[in-house]
């Protein structure tokens, strides 16, 4: 039976999605809880990667589950998460077609990138989001977002050391969404998400840090646009950190999961 | 010179507001770094204890700073912070009068309690909200905040152990802030925003409980008015976890912190 699972973790103090040697990983222990809950290993496919210390809210994976094991399949999440650490949890699990691939027959994934603007570190938003010294102009971010919009070739927005097909992507849309939080002085922050087909290496990370760029001044929305054709990383602001990323949601054009 | 703090802290590791000699606290990790500072100790008071656990977005201290430190006020928080764990951040400091005391001064305090509505842990709410299997009828709980609102005894809605010379509060106002977490599937939760002009041992904890009670129809809004009349502990609900606890914002009638 194809199993897929809707997945979230804080990622902070877990060292990806892909499984290695050392450290704890969400592919490693998503692995040895099917062992420990069905008794036979099973290769789990991701959606994608995550870096370390990115977090998800919606990341989906499928898996092949023994055929003797009798069970609901929406109870599958249960049967894991009893074996799961804490920073791990399948929220929903359902069953689907055989030829289902978290990976392959994924239309199209929904990133947010969190910043707060305070000349000080606010203990109750680190954990989530990367603080900004100094503020941006929404609206300018905006418009350089506009030009990221599209289908491009994302080259200048991908770290060295991955080696894809190709690096044009299309990118659907860039939401901007502000928040305050208001203590005893305001603070504010704003959601960037990402929403496109796929995403390269560091893709999100780059953009965000672009976008902020731009949106401080640093960069111009022409400069951007010169990279972007030129494909120079080199033009374009430092890789954000990944503590402010986090996997929303991944479509696949109809509902995996049905009412519990 | 009378210097006051505004304090945010992760509370998750944290041994409360309290000094003690063993474990972590937030006093104690202040006292610890006006001394390493400032290299004299000095007595810090807040305007009142945390519980282990429990968070805060603007709690308010103040501490007597030696004369011979040359200092601008504001700079205080940033001489602090070198020394300070990154749970906790002193995110404003301003000179205050000498008849200024956080303690006593303070006016209003406003705390949250965060839950969440889910079958299953979502571990990028679980540090700081309560997640809640079952879900509850927001109006029945402004109906039951209703009952609560106000000068009454509360007796009722504190945990025995504490000594105070009086249970007599006033509750202010209670406010339900809806959120959403759009995901996979839907989370939703509320914040229940709760000013008093004080607040007795566990009294937010409890509060949060009976109005949750209340919701989910556990409890009628006949039973949380004969527990506040009759100062019956036992009438109600349990005492929330320290997790989905915030202090929020202290008030003091005047504004403590200018433009920086």
């Amino acid at each position: 039976m194809n199993i897929v699972l809707l997945v979230g973790y804080d990622g902070t103090d877990l060292c990806g999605w892909q499984v290695q040697k050392n450290g704890v990983t969400v592919q490693g222990e998503l692995e040895r809880a099917i062992e420990s809950a069905f008794g036979k290993f099973s290769r789990v496919t991701g959606s994608g990667r995550t870096d370390a210390g990115v977090h998800a809210a919606g990341q989906v994976c499928n898996f092949a589950l023994a055929d003797n094991i009798k069970i609901e399949p929406s109870r599958v999440a249960d049967a894991l998460n009893v074996f799961l650490p804490p920073a791990v949890r399948v929220l929903k699990s359902a069953e689907v077609p055989d030829d289902f691939d978290a990976c392959r027959s994924a239309k199209r994934k929904t990133y947010r990138y969190s910043v707060y603007f305070s000349k000080r570190e606010v203990p109750l938003l680190e954990r989530y989001a990367v603080r900004v010294g100094e503020e941006a102009d929404v609206a300018k971010m905006r418009e350089c977002a506009e030009i990221l919009e599209g289908e491009h070739d994302f080259a200048a927005f991908s770290s060295t050391g991955s080696s894809v097909k190709t690096t044009v992507r299309t990118v659907y849309s860039v939401e901007f969404i502000p928040w305050v939080d208001e203590i005893g002085e305001n603070i504010f922050g704003v959601h960037m998400d990402v929403c496109g087909n796929g995403f390269l290496y560091n893709m999100v990370r780059i953009m965000a840090g672009a976008i902020l760029s731009c949106g401080q001044g640093k960069l111009s929305v022409a400069q951007i646009k010169e990279a972007l054709e030129r494909g120079g990383r080199d033009l374009l602001g430092k890789t954000m950190p990944a503590k402010g990323l986090t996997l929303r949601k991944v479509d696949y054009g109809f509902e995996l999961f049905g009412e519990e």
